[in-house]
């Protein structure tokens, strides 16, 4: 089977309309996707989609990146990448030319994770399973094969790693039975937006409450006193138990993020994610020291494993925030959840976005089954916004992931919705 | 006067058809520019010029990233832009949506730097004055003004530039003098790259021995053996005193570069280059307690002044190998010359590929009369290639950069070159 059509569409949803996704650095984002399907030879209808998240102006420069990059896998055997996932993955990141506007970082890299989520998407409907099955059903020898150790090797060799997955390997059908039965935790980010009336947040979190939500994310950096505000107005009403998560976005300075925390402490945030530069690593430490027993979370803007690698050795982040499509796609996702799990971190997943929490559910669950082997203090990100454009949308229920069953990686968005989102030529944007 | 058109060209030369640049990560650049030209309704004739280098595939999705930026020059009044640089700058990195493609790396960045560099490059031409003696002639306080001290003031705050660049200040006409009597000190990277013969480093080497060069790069890191003997032949050419550079490209793990390195002691390098990914600071830091009193060096793909900030930090360089378009632009150089002053840190700028030697010298000799005060330890890259493009190419005489005089940046190219290489439809591509 050929791979015989790449098509990369530019998606945009209007979301800047409703101030849906409002924080102190994106006032006034559109929810945006550079979306991708491989087509096949095969004669089955099956499609390989994958995407990349953005939010609007730019979306067409990942499209043309994305473009810049579709000659490595049009015209390739589908078994070929399927069997050299690490190889494949390597090949994407080592184009000689293209490796320059990179490396391994920016649009080139959102660019890549497109394409090799959409590849793991297509092997996993060829498959049969769900992403996160397929990873599961992986061994631990085919793992370590999906992963460049390039510039991590100094802390993960590909021995350490396959012993570290050998070990769980074992009691891997145990977690999976209780995964499928109690679903993965997470908390929601959906009633915290900056640009949301206290009314609003009040009524959104009394509704999440009784949803059964534990776990409450608020956007912070614009204006102290309104952070302060909006604090002990959740604080109120979750109660003293439940996590208040705070989320600054990049908005500070190191000095001024310490600064900035002291008057919020009192309403014992869980973490403060985001709190400076994602490119600070020791600025992250310094701010992760002071603000202790306040954790530090970040990850949504981190680029890469090389990256990752640094925040851990740096004890700059307690709380690993990978994002899907920032990094290259799965196989690096994987390097990720390696290098936490070595390290005692647990991983908890940017989501929200379009079609993040579709796909960041099947990397969580195959971290639970076979890498962490634990969910203590691991929620995914939960927004409930634009989950209506997916064929196989996310179902929480009860402030849990329920565990997907259908095959592939949940991102394939509805045709209808591909259609009518299309930037700039589709109906919702014509008017 | 307005900025009435930004015209976004990609220009690219078959670099790869001899070998030229090639190296250990690069086997086969064509070196490329997406590059800027901004025309106003003055009347005069003048444009602002400015790219960004690029080695191929890939230029067209910076000029796609240009595009989406041109927006915020478009239609302005250039005496806005000029007066506050730092705000425009800004404006560039933070709009709120294509901030998310970055944060001020890669793609996007890259073509910042394009836009704030043709900008300045108007307002030198303007000014009737080359680019470097331009900002020579800007008080402490406004080059402060052009610098975003956002993410980097926990380490130099805007008093502490201002300090800096005061005490500087009282004696930047001797060293005008000086400079502009001398020339500053470079070195050539053009006598071993990777694909040239044996016979064609000897020749090379001793060729410009005889011009009057004393540091000479060669690049290293795609096997060990020929590396040995390539070291050996140049230090046998050049002798004991001169400088042997190395520059390995990134091709190494962290271990790998220490071992690597381990035989290639005995030939006395003076500094081995980017032995590692451009993002692993920790890395480096490692490598350059291995290697001393080798030096380490790197900057060329460092994406931005916070990740400089760090490399200062932890101590991860010797050697500041600013990149003037890698970086955003100007503003973002003057930046990290200022934090590498602070530390002590001699800045020897990447040059090569196309239009870099043209740009950089202008920041090195900006540098030297009102930054660091000294040459010592400093040295700006020299390549012989594709300075016939420009209409104000570099002049070198006995390894050493003539202090340009024209206004401008020297980075316009001649428009016969810029018809020719235009890429897909240039003559030179056309064949």
């Amino acid at each position: 089977m050929t791979i015989v059509a790449v098509e990369v569409l530019d998606v945009r949803f209007p979301t800047s309309r409703f101030r849906d996704g409002s924080d102190a650095m994106n006032p006034d984002p559109d929810y945006s996707a550079a979306y991708v399907i491989l087509r096949t030879d095969a004669g089955d209808g099956l499609e390989g989609h994958g995407h990349t998240f953005t939010i609007g102006r730019g979306t067409e420069v990942v499209v043309a990146a994305i473009e810049a990059l579709q000659g490595i896998v049009l015209g390739r055997d589908e078994d070929d990448l399927f069997a050299d996932p690490g190889g494949f993955w390597r090949e994407l990141v080592g184009d000689s030319q293209l490796r320059w506007i990179g490396p391994e970082k920016g649009v080139i890299h959102l660019a890549t994770a497109a394409l090799v989520n959409a590849v793991w998407d297509l092997r996993a409907k060829r498959a049969g399973k769900p992403l996160w099955k397929l990873l599961v059903d992986l061994s631990p020898e085919d793992v370590v094969r999906s992963i460049d150790f390039r510039y991590i090797d100094d802390v993960l060799t590909p021995t350490q790693a396959l012993d570290l997955l050998t070990e769980r390997a074992a009691t891997k059908p145990e977690r999976e039975t209780s995964i499928r039965q109690d679903g993965y935790p997470a908390y929601t980010t959906s009633v915290g937006w900056l640009g949301y009336p206290d009314d609003k947040i009040r009524r959104l979190t009394a509704a999440a409450m009784d949803d059964g939500w534990s776990a409450f994310k608020m956007k912070v950096g614009a204006d102290q006193g309104d952070d302060v505000r909006r604090a002990a107005l959740i604080r109120s009403v979750i109660g003293p138990e439940r996590l208040l998560l705070m989320d600054a976005n990049q908005r500070w300075g190191v000095d001024e993020a310490i600064a900035w925390m002291t008057p919020l402490a009192r309403f014992e945030p869980y973490w403060i994610e985001e709190p400076t530069s994602p490119d600070d690593i020791l600025g992250h430490a310094r701010i992760a020291r002071a603000v202790q027993p306040i954790r530090v979370a970040t990850g949504e803007h981190v680029h890469n494993r090389v990256m990752f690698k640094q925040y851990l050795q740096a004890e700059a982040l307690s709380v690993c925030q990978v994002d899907a499509c920032r990094l290259g796609g799965v196989n690096e996702v994987l390097a990720v959840l390696l290098l936490a799990a070595r390290s005692g971190v647990p991983v908890c997943p940017h989501a929200g976005g379009v079609g993040l929490c579709e796909l960041v559910q099947h990397l969580s669950i195959f971290d639970y089954v076979a890498v962490s082997g634990s969910t203590a203090g691991r929620m995914i990100e939960y927004v409930g916004h634009l989950h209506e454009h997916f064929v196989d949308p996310v179902e929480v229920r009860g402030g849990r992931y329920r565990v997907p069953t259908r095959p592939g990686s949940s991102v394939e968005m509805r045709p209808e919705s591909l259609g009518r989102y299309r930037y700039p030529r589709g109906e919702a944007w014509r008017r």
